[in-house]
């Protein structure tokens, strides 16, 4: 079963990455961004085939490794 | 308008992000871990309201900074 997971930071909380990438749009000649946030994307492969276990066990990865839940939202989704 | 962009390695590349955190995920208890992937995932705010022309510009702007598509394969969506 394949579970995919976005971990993003929070509003309010500042992304020198994204600036980074925001100015070097400018730069580069891109005009008209307005921002620019930089996330994670993780996928996992999973043993497990019942899609709730699989979502509980997934958040329960980003709890504890994947996400630092101070500064991070996650997001899980789980498909067959 | 919005963009969002995910930013993932091509199959066949290692990917030694994805192996340190299958391996952390396996020392921290969780079983039945069969891979994981790590890509990025970047959302805009654009200036443009036309969604094919943000959608265009979006595209380039992986093509010149976002993803190095030698190693990488992107994937743009617009929600307006």
């Amino acid at each position: 079963m394949k579970a995919t997971v976005h971990v993003t930071l929070k509003n309010g909380v500042l992304d020198p990455q994204g600036k980074a990438v925001e100015h070097a749009l400018g730069t580069l000649g891109f005009n008209g961004i307005e921002g620019a946030r930089i996330g994670k994307y993780i996928e996992l492969d999973l043993a497990e085939t019942n899609a709730d276990k699989a979502e509980t066990q997934v958040t329960e990865m980003c709890e504890k490794l994947l996400a630092n839940t101070v500064i991070e939202n996650f997001r899980v989704e789980v498909d067959g």
